[in-house]
């Protein structure tokens, strides 16, 4: 089923204790369109970048089945560029550069054959213009979740908290969650935000694995311990396209499914971190996905 | 079967972002003890106190079928005393006084009949005197585990190592690992600690779960999204203590029954960091461990 995913498309340059990368592509649309392209051909991609992004890439997304009718090329000027070195336990990082470029001034227009996409997934932007994106939606939507960060909780909280209200899931990591609920528990910060309206609610803990807050349930899915995390870079958003993905493939929103959902995710953001940029998504096939939900499956089961 | 639990008792003062207690019962073989308690009632305790450590606590431990004829009490001194504070995260603490009183010149004999103890849990403890125990055993044992920290691998690392060689079983944190090891990826220093001649190996993540590095398996036992985390002194050995008592319990050493262990010792620490100390730990029946077992099985189960 079709997946509207927006987002940031990006040069990053990425350091790591185990290396670094220069002006490899990036950006929280491009992870999370490559990650869902496995799950469903008919992603809706909008976005804005400079002349300066690689053609090749395009051509890679297309193939994906991913339509870029909705995405916006300035040719004249130069595609978000972000900088930031990883910390030793890799859970943490320091951006060191931003440059917005096109991004300044991103007001996404969507083509009239998105609107009636069944599935959203909201990248990390200004809340104002994730609203402008759900103002232009038809309301058929079936499911329609966002990602946000520390940042806009900083300056535009009110902004944030109406958007968060409009849509049925909210994807966001453990320290976002303290911030956005002022609870320090983590299960508390839970409540706090599903009364904001949020239906359900993922609570990412990087390496530490994820939670799913579903009605009175509580999901925990695991990560994988993985012997080299080689570039964490855009997991969270692999994650959020991997689950949106999946849900938009199975159109199954029950507790089961969403749980399988979160599962792929995790599965799709362990594949993530083994390579610098989005270099693993792009060689994936359904045999090497599927064995790996076997290792999560395997991780975690045990009889009582 | 028998369970030889050997470690500290002492008087802790406890300060959490929650609150603060004073002088109250703490010390790891003391939480190892009333852990295991609630598997096995054969249960032999090898520790030293002091004059002023409460008879009504050692009355409760004999109650719950704790032999306390391995128990040095040195009327005329003062027992082991431990003072911390927990950060925010409850995860990281500081240590603000240790005062070592009757554990400075500690030196176990263990009674005739503890040296068959068939399960053994050595709690942290200077290597050369885990190492005394060790020779003191009659070595029909099933299963010797240990636990160790950060300190001892500052000032004694070829004293530890010994004595790791000589267990089936380690039982430490993930910075433990890491220092032990010399290796940052969890994955990667359970390879190198098993390579210093232990069989199987427990990392424990605190609020993050645990894991189990069993022959080639690795398992993943989550710990509980808990809202309220009163006191997390002593989860750690609650958590051995639940372990080492099921083991003793079922005496079934399968991967399927050691995992199995490993949800049990989560269940009891899950409890452990519920009020101060170790009150939580002596009101507990077999029922509610059985109800927190279970909501571990929902927590993780998933269908693919």
């Amino acid at each position: 089923m079709s997946l509207l995913t927006i987002g940031t498309m990006a040069f990053d340059d990425v350091e790591t204790p185990f290396g670094k990368a220069e002006k490899i592509v990036g950006g929280a649309c491009t992870y999370i369109s490559y990650a869902a392209s496995y799950f469903t051909n008919d992603i809706n991609l909008s976005a804005v970048i400079g002349g300066d992004f690689p053609k090749s890439e395009l051509e890679t997304l297309k193939q994906k089945g991913v339509n870029l009718e909705g995405l916006e090329i300035k040719e004249d000027e130069k595609s978000f560029y972000w900088s930031g070195k990883y910390h030793m336990n890799m859970n943490s990082r320091d951006t060191l550069i931003t440059d917005l470029n096109v991004l300044a001034d991103f007001n996404p227009v969507l083509p009239e054959s998105y609107k009636s996409s069944q599935y959203v997934m909201l990248g990390n932007l200004t809340p104002s213009i994730q609203a402008s994106v759900l103002d232009q939606l038809d309301g058929t939507q079936k499911l329609i979740a966002m990602d946000t960060m520390n940042f806009w909780m900083d300056v535009a909280m009110e902004d944030l908290k109406k958007v968060i209200a409009r849509v049925d899931l909210l994807i966001i990591n453990d320290e976002e969650a303290r911030q956005l609920s002022g609870e320090y528990a983590i299960v508390k910060a839970a409540r706090v935000i599903k009364d904001m309206g949020v239906k359900y609610l993922i609570i990412k803990k990087g390496e530490h694995g994820a939670l799913l807050f579903y009605d009175d349930h509580i999901f925990f899915a695991p990560a994988i311990p993985l012997a080299d995390v080689f570039d964490p870079t855009g997991a969270g958003d692999t994650f959020a396209g991997g689950v949106l993905g999946y849900l938009a493939k199975t159109k199954d929103h029950s507790y089961a499914n969403f749980k399988r959902s979160i599962i792929y995710g995790s599965a799709m953001a362990s594949f993530c971190v083994e390579k610098f940029g989005v270099e693993r998504l792009k060689e994936l096939d359904q045999e090497t996905i599927q064995a790996r939900v076997r290792e999560f499956y395997e991780l975690v089961k045990f009889e009582i």
